[in-house]
C-alpha cells in the first residue's frame, strides 16, 4: 500500500497505540477521583501535560486537551467570540479556511457577529494590505490557519502577527492543524493566542488534539462541566488518548527537522517527475509552502477518476480536503485561487510523511503516467 | 483491588480495547476519504451506527457519537436551546442535575434564557406537580437525569415524558449516563427527544459516547465544520473508539437482565452490612433508585479520611461526584435533599459493576467496619 493521504489522516504509531492500551488498562481510574488511583492517573495526566507543554515550548497550563482539530478550531473561534463579545462584534478570517473554521464563522453569523472572509491570491496565500484594511477597532477576533490543507500554502501569519502585538484587543487564533510538524511555528515568541493542533494528523490515535491557549486568553467553553482542563474544557479526560498522542508528538518532533528535509526532497522529486506528465499542472506554489502537499490537476481527467484509478494500484491520494471529499463540485480553496472550474475538478491532492520512500513516489509517479495517459485516450 | 468507584469510571473490558486497537491499525483511513481504504472506513463506522441503534433499540439516524458523556450534555442543552431559541427562551432543569448539565444552563442564562431548577425532595427526586408547574408555554427545552449520579435516586422522567407527549413544542433531553444498564429506558417509546450516553461508564474506551437524537429533532452544533454526523457533530470520526464503544454497549447489554439483578443482590448485601455498623446513614432511597449505587454516611468520619482508610485495603470508593471530589464542601446534592450539612461531609459513595463480586462486599463491609471504629477512636 502506498498511502499518499496525510493530510486526511495518519497511520498511528504502534507505540502510540501501545501507550493507549497500557493506558487503558494500568491508569483507567477517573484522574478527578479523590482516592489514589484517581491520584494515579491524575498525576499522568499532568506529567502528560507537562510533556507536551515542554515540547511545544509553551506553559503547561496554556495545553488543553481536545477531541481533534475540529474542537480545537470551534472551541477558540466560538469560545473567544462569546468571551469577548462585549468588546466587539467584528471578526476576521480568510475564504480558504478548513470547514470547522469557516462553518463556526457561519454560525457566529447568525448570532449576530460581523466577519470578514479576506480572499485569497492566485497561489492561496491572502496579502497583509488586504488584512489591514479589513481591520477595525472592534475586530475582537482574528483566525487565520498557517498551512492550507488543500493547496499547502502558507499564509503570512508572522506579518499579521506582528502587527496584532500592537493590538492586544484583538485575540489571534491560528490553524495549525496542517503545519504542525512541517512549517515549525515557535509559539512562545508569536503574538499567536490560541492555536489549533490535531493529534490523527502526525499518528496518534484518533480523537485527541491539543489547544494552545495563551495565559489570559479567555474562552466561553463549549463543553462546561466539572471544570477539567482548568475550566476550558469540561469532561473525564480521555488519558489514554492524551498519552498516546503525546507520545506521537514527542516521536513526532524528534524526527522534525530530518523529517521536514526527507518531505522536501519528496515534494522536489514529486514535482519533477509531475513535470514530465503532459497536462499536468501544480496548484501547491513553488515557495512559500508547506513540504508535504501537492495539489495537482490533470487535464482532461475528472479527480474521482484518478482517485479510484490509483485505487487499483493501491495507491491512495484524495481529491479535495476530507471532509468535504463527497460534495459535489469542484474545491472552494482552489476557486478562490481563481482555478478554472474545470481544472479544479480535475484536482488531486498527494500528502506526504516522514515514513514516505522515494520509492513509493517513483511508484505512484509511474502509475499515474500509465494511468493518464490510458485515460485520456479513453477519453479522448 | 477492589473497586467500588464505577460511577466515576469503569474499567474498560480487554474485548473494547482490542477492538480499539485492531480498528485503528487496519482500518485508520478517514471514513471521509473518497478512495476505497476510506471506504472501508466508512463501512465499518456505518455497521457500528447500524449496530449501537439496534441495541438501543432505535433508528441509525438518530445516533451521534460524541467524545462523551459532558459533550453529550452540552450538545443536547446548548444545542436544543440554540435551536429552538424563536420558539422560546423558557428551560426546566434540575437542582441535582451533573454538572455538565448544570453549568451548561448556567451558560445559557448568561445568553438571556430563563431557567428554572426544580427542586428535590428528601431522596433527592423532583415532583411532577413542581414540574407541572414549573411548565410555560414558552418552555422549550426540559433536560432531566435518569439517574442521580450521587445517590442513584431515580426521576420520574416517564411522568414527565407522558405529560410533555401532548406538548411537542417542547425538547426533552435525558442524561442517561449513570442509568444506562442499571434502569433500563426504552427510548423508541418514550418521549425523549435527546438521550445521553457515555462509553466509559460501561466499559467502554474513554473519550467515547452517544447522543441519541430522535428524528426530526434540531441541535445547533458545538462542533460545525465537515458535517460528519448528519452535520450534527463535525470532526473526523474516532472510528476505534467508537467501534471499541459499541463493542462494550453489546457486551454489557447481553448481560444487562442478570446483571442488574447481580446489583441488586449486591446493593442489598451492601444495605445489610452496613445497617449493622453504627453511625451509618444511607442517603440512597429503598424504593426508586438505581442498583449500583449506595450512598451513605458515616457518622463522625469524614468522607476524605474514609476514602484515604480504605485504600489502605486497596478499596476505591468515592465521596460525591469524581468531577467535584475535589472542591472543599459538601455535596451539593445532598444538601438539596436537606441532608445536614455536616452529615453531608460524611457521605461516601459506593458504585459497583456487574463484575463486583458479593466476595468484594463482604471485604468492603469488614473493611468499612474496622475503620470506624478506629477513626471514632482516634476522634473521639
Amino acid at each position: 500500500m502506498i498511502y499518499l493521504d496525510n493530510s486526511a489522516t495518519t497511520k498511528p504509531y504502534a507505540e502510540a497505540l501501545d501507550t493507549h492500551r497500557t493506558v487503558s488498562e494500568q491508569f483507567f481510574a477517573n484522574p478527578s477521583s479523590l482516592h489514589k488511583l484517581g491520584g494515579k492517573s491524575e498525576a499522568l495526566l499532568s506529567r502528560s501535560r507537562e510533556l507536551a507543554a515542554s515540547l511545544l515550548g509553551v506553559d503547561k497550563k496554556e495545553i488543553v486537551f481536545t477531541s481533534g482539530g475540529t474542537e480545537g478550531n470551534n472551541l477558540a473561534i466560538k469560545g473567544a467570540a462569546l468571551a469577548y463579545r462585549r468588546r466587539g462584534r467584528h471578526l476576521i478570517t480568510t475564504s480558504v479556511e478548513h470547514a470547522s473554521a469557516l462553518n463556526a464563522f457561519r454560525q457566529l453569523e447568525k448570532l449576530g457577529f460581523e466577519v470578514t472572509y479576506l480572499p485569497v491570491d492566485h497561489e492561496g496565500r491572502v496579502s497583509f494590505k488586504d488584512f489591514i484594511q479589513a481591520y477595525r477597532d472592534d475586530t475582537i477576533l482574528v483566525s487565520i490557519m498557517h498551512v492550507n490543507n488543500e493547496v499547502g500554502t502558507i499564509q503570512p501569519i508572522r506579518e499579521i502577527g506582528e502587527f496584532l502585538k500592537t493590538h492586544p484587543t484583538t485575540v489571534f487564533h491560528v490553524d495549525h492543524v496542517q503545519g504542525f510538524a512541517k512549517v515549525p511555528l515557535r509559539l512562545a515568541e508569536s503574538s499567536i493566542d490560541l492555536c489549533t493542533i490535531s493529534g490523527h494528523k502526525f499518528h496518534g490515535p484518533k480523537g485527541t488534539g491539543i489547544l494552545y491557549v495563551r495565559s489570559g486568553a479567555l474562552l466561553s467553553p463549549l463543553f462546561s462541566g466539572g471544570g477539567q482542563e482548568s475550566q476550558r474544557r469540561s469532561g473525564t479526560e480521555n488519558l489514554p488518548g492524551i498519552c498516546g498522542m503525546v507520545k506521537a508528538l514527542r516521536m513526532t518532533l524528534e524526527r522534525e527537522k530530518e523529517g521536514i528535509l526527507h518531505l522536501t526532497a519528496l515534494q522536489n522529486k514529486l514535482r519533477d517527475g509531475l513535470s514530465q506528465i503532459g497536462g499536468a499542472v501544480i496548484h501547491t506554489p513553488r515557495t512559500g509552502s508547506a513540504p508535504h502537499i501537492v495539489n495537482v490537476s490533470l487535464e482532461g481527467i475528472k479527480s474521482e477518476v484518478l482517485v479510484h484509478a490509483l485505487e487499483e494500484n493501491d495507491i491512495f491520494v484524495s481529491t479535495k480536503s476530507a471532509c468535504s471529499s463527497k460534495d459535489s463540485g469542484a474545491s472552494s480553496v482552489l476557486l478562490a485561487m481563481g482555478v478554472p472550474e474545470n481544472e479544479a475538478e480535475e484536482a488531486i491532492r498527494i500528502s506526504t510523511a516522514f515514513e514516505t520512500t522515494p520509492e513509493e513516489i517513483d511508484a505512484f509517479l509511474s502509475a499515474l503516467s500509465v494511468h493518464t495517459r490510458q485515460l485520456k485516450r479513453v477519453m479522448g
